[in-house]
């Protein structure tokens, strides 16, 4: 039997990406969904090649139009729009591969209509964790990561217990600034910091990994869907990108999970666990590869990822705020309202602005990030 | 209940570590038996330890003096004392550190008295993999391998299927003349070809990883471990030994096994599994390792290890007459009868006239590995 698919942001990169393995492997997968931002043309696009039976877009005059071009279609809009489409009827598995912290309303719904969810989303488990975590277990619905870090870690612990665990490794690249100090970086431009050296990504994770709050987000991200103390967690510069993360056992032992800089991977796996498939993607092949290098990652110039650790330790509201608060910094840094190095310093304002709440439902956390964006907005209005 | 363990070998290196593993992890393991070659002072001081109820020792005259030591203890020696070890009935799981092809009966023996085998002795497998599998698999006795890359493959394959394997890669670090051609190695001592530059070993696989047959031998043992054709097992080089093998499946993905270079830990986990078990080992820092290389074997200059794909494909006694001729040229080479660029030359030689038996039994293996020895000490005699 086929699985039936929903994708949430498939005119993004990742969603793409999805796209073109459930192309691949027509036989496997039935798409009944799809929803889209902004980009009408390519999500029409979709819509002709794969005739989900369900599909929202972000404006309410785009869904007009797409209704006129695909009478048979049921269209929907908006964030509305969006939990449609994850909790309709016929879907077994939402990928969720929206941008920033509008992928957790859908999530969250979904999960308590008992979709399985391969999650693309950091922001989901960054601002509302321990929510959506147990709202899984309680709904018996698989939680499978899609970050290159996050599905390598969950392939090291395929088959080992948790007990055995002694610490997570995520691996980063460093980004473009890697080695670079704060004096280097006074005068970055946009242009520059969306340079990433071995992914090809949107334009909101590619600001993050220049800060390294992109690794900080997946550091809160394993926390919850790997049950795992920060302690535990530890993050390792690694600028060739071909180990995408670790597992460290008590004995001693280290499994990696390695391949080549290619999202298709990840996003497949998280479609056909516990199974794997074949596929005619590039193959890594280390011999022509002469060196793999390692680093600590520098959290004087990097500090969003200390900022990360610290709300992940405080917990409650505390990541949310985080989570909205850098996505209005990188926002206006993409403006040119506020500098490179001004994107921390943001946060860090807000966060210490902010009155947590230890035990967040939905709606504190949902709140909690706006007030953080409004604060944040307000460091340069 | 404790693991009954009988350790075959020892005094050797890997002998002499495994009882390192049993006594950091006494509350689990109770040691029953002990077997050692010459080395009667350790043997004596391994007995007054760990007390075992059996040990055996090559010689019938040191079997005299243990047991003028040792009234409370049965003694046996030869081997037919291995296999008294072995197949004591106490026994659990039998850690066979033998060194070379002397492992295979009594590991034969200890499988058809149902004792699980933690294989050190690759030779086994080399010499009769397809008997020992058939005898493992009818007697549903589990064989764990003890060797750092096979342990590493074997952690890799937990928790996925077979049918997703695409590729086996073992690393070998390229021994102590990995770089150099023939012209080089002309007039190579001993005492050279004795200095690993990652391990710790024994004699015998010291100069096996010099030639790269140490490799060889690996390939071979993987293809009956794992049940995999020659053509999806790999070697790449890796100088500095932190990967100990690798698995590719069939979607691209690559699992490894990293750690320092530490017996002690997949001895461990042979012990231990399917439980990995917390020790005070030396644990890895990627961050302080600033390099990680790989190249293609270079098989020009070590054709050992493309005897050993070629013995493995013929199947039947090939590859024990290779063992076998592989050990008569080692030891000529310890002993400066022949130079170290001839130890393939005797292998080749004595592989050429071997008329090949398809399916052997294991005394049709024993008496052909018995054969190429001869054969091989003839090249210089």
């Amino acid at each position: 039997m086929k699985k039936r698919v929903a994708v949430l942001g498939s005119t993004g990169s990742i969603g793409n990406q999805t796209l073109q393995v459930i192309r691949n492997l027509r036989d496997s997968f039935e798409l009944i969904g799809l929803s889209g931002g902004d980009n009408l043309e390519l999500l029409v696009k979709q819509i002709k090649e794969f005739r989900p039976k369900i599909v929202s877009i972000k404006s309410e005059s785009n869904a007009r139009k797409l209704k006129e071009l695909f009478p048979d279609i049921q269209v929907e809009y908006g964030m509305e729009g969006l939990t449609s489409v994850a909790c309709h009827d016929d879907v077994d598995i939402v990928v969720t591969a929206l941008a920033g912290g509008i992928g957790l309303v859908p999530t969250y719904n979904a999960i308590k209509e008992r979709k399985n969810i391969a999650l693309a989303n950091k922001e989901t488990l960054v601002m509302a964790g321990n929510i959506i975590i147990n709202e899984a277990k309680n709904n018996n619905v698989e939680i499978l990561p899609v970050d290159s870090e996050h599905s390598a870690i969950f392939q090291c612990l395929n088959g080992n217990k948790r007990h055995q665990v002694n610490r997570i490794i995520l691996t980063a690249s460093g980004g473009p600034f890697r080695g670079l100090k704060k004096k280097d970086l006074s005068s970055v431009t946009p242009e520059k910091a969306l340079k990433h050296p071995n992914w090809n990504m949107g334009k909101k994770i590619s600001i993050d990994s220049a800060t390294l709050m992109n690794k900080g987000l997946e550091v809160i991200e394993a926390r919850w869907l790997f049950d795992i103390n920060y302690d535990k967690i530890d993050v390792v510069i690694h600028p060739q990108s071909i180990i995408h993360s670790m597992v460290e056992f008590i004995d001693g032992s280290i499994l990696a999970q390695m391949g080549e800089t290619d999202m298709r991977v990840p996003i497949q796996y998280a479609l056909t666990y516990p199974d794997r498939v074949f596929n005619t993607y590039h193959k890594l092949d280390l011999s022509k590869r002469d060196v793999l290098t390692f680093e600590q990652p520098d959290l004087e110039t990097f500090p969003c990822l200390s900022l990360a650790y610290e709300a992940g330790r405080m917990g409650g509201t505390m990541t949310a705020v985080m989570n909205g608060a850098n996505e209005e910094a990188v926002r206006m840094f993409l403006e040119n309202k506020i500098s490179f190095l001004e994107i921390p310093l943001v946060i860090e304002r807000v966060m210490g602005k902010h009155i947590l709440i230890k035990n967040p439902g939905i709606s504190d956390v949902l709140e909690a990030e706006k007030w953080a964006k409004e604060e944040a907005y307000k460091y340069k209005h």
